[in-house]
C-alpha cells in the first residue's frame, strides 16, 4: 500500500505536517477507492473554498494526534 | 453483528486506519439502519465533495481515539 | 427520564458504540423537546446526506469521550 | 447573570448533560446578546436540520469537557 | 494589542467563558484584519443561524482548552 | 520552506495564537500549492462568512494543540 502509515513518530517538523496531510488524504482514497471517481470529483473538491476550509480542519485534527504521539516534540 | 467492534487495540498501522473507517461507517448504518435507504442515499453521499471532506474528518476523530487507545504505538 | 444517562462505564464494545449514539440523539430531544417538531423534521434530517455525515461526527466525539472514560478498554 | 457557570463538577448524569446544553446555549446568548435578534432567528435556527446536527456536536464537545472535569464519573 | 491573550489561567467561571469567546473572535480579526471588511461582513455573519451554530462550536473548543489549562477548576 | 514549523514551544501569548493561525494557513498552501489557484480562490474564501467561521475553528484546534505542547503556560 503506497500510502500505508508505518508510524506516527516523526523527526522534522515538516514531516509531521506532511504526515497529517497524508492521513487526511488517505481517508479520501479509502472512502472513494475508485481513482476515476476521485479524478472526476477533484476539480469540484479543490475549487470549493468550503472544502479547503474543511480539509484544513482535518489536517488540524491529525496534526493534534501526531503532536500527542511525539509528546509535542518538547525534547527537540 | 458483522461490524461489531471487539477492541480498539490493533497491531499494524493499516489496521488502525481501517478500524477508524469502520467506526465512521458504523455510525451511518446505526443512524440509517434500513439498507434500502442507505443504498438510495449512497450516490448523493459519495458524489458530494463536502460529504467526502466531512467523512474524512470523522475518520480523523476516530483515528485520534484509536491512537490514544494504542498509546500512539510509541513502542512499535 | 427514559434516555437518562446513568454511567459512561460500559462492558461490551457494542454497548459503548450504542451509548455514543444515544448521547448524540439525546441532544436532539433536548434541543427540540417537542415530539411533533422532531417527527416533522425527521424526514428532512434523515434524508440529507450532509446531516448523516454530521451525525456520524457527533457519534465519533461521544465515542472518544466514552473510550477515555473506559481507559480505551485496554484491560479487556 | 442567570446562566452563569459556577462549576463543571456535577453529581447526577442528567445534570452533566444539561450543563453541556447550557454551555452550548450560553455561547449563542453571548454571540447574539440582543434578545430580539435571538427571538427573530430562533425559528430559522430550530427549523433547520443542519443546525440541529451542529448544535448536537457543540453539546458533544462540552459533554467531553465536563466528563474530563468529573474524571468521567469513574468513582460513581 | 487590545485583544492580546496574556494567560489561559482565569478565576471566575464567567471569565473563562468570556476568554473562550475572546479567543474565538480573535481569530476573525486575525483572519480578516481590515475593520471595514469585518464591518461589511458582520450582518451576513450574525444573521446566518448556521454561523451562530459554528461560532458556538469554536467557543466550545476554546472552552475545553481553557478548562484543561485550569485543571477544570476542580479545586475551586 | 518559509512557513516551515520548527517548534510548537512558544513564549509570548501572541506568538502562540499567531502560530495557530500559521498552522491553519499552512494546510491551505499544502492542499492548494499553486499560488495562482490560491489567489483566484481568496476573494471567495475571505468573502464567505461561513469560511471565516470554519477558519476560526481550525485556529481553535491548533491553539489547543499548541496549548497542550506548552503545558498551557501554567508556569508563566
Amino acid at each position: 500500500m503506497s500510502n500505508e502509515i508505518t508510524s506516527l513518530i516523526t523527526d522534522t517538523p515538516e514531516e509531521r505536517y506532511q504526515l497529517a496531510v497524508q492521513l487526511s488524504r488517505k481517508a479520501i482514497s479509502t472512502i472513494l477507492p475508485d481513482p476515476e471517481s476521485r479524478k472526476k470529483m477533484y476539480p469540484e473538491y479543490i475549487g470549493d473554498a468550503r472544502n479547503i476550509a474543511h480539509a484544513s480542519e482535518v489536517v488540524a485534527i491529525h496534526f493534534h494526534t501526531i503532536s500527542q504521539a511525539n509528546d509535542f516534540w518538547k525534547d527537540k
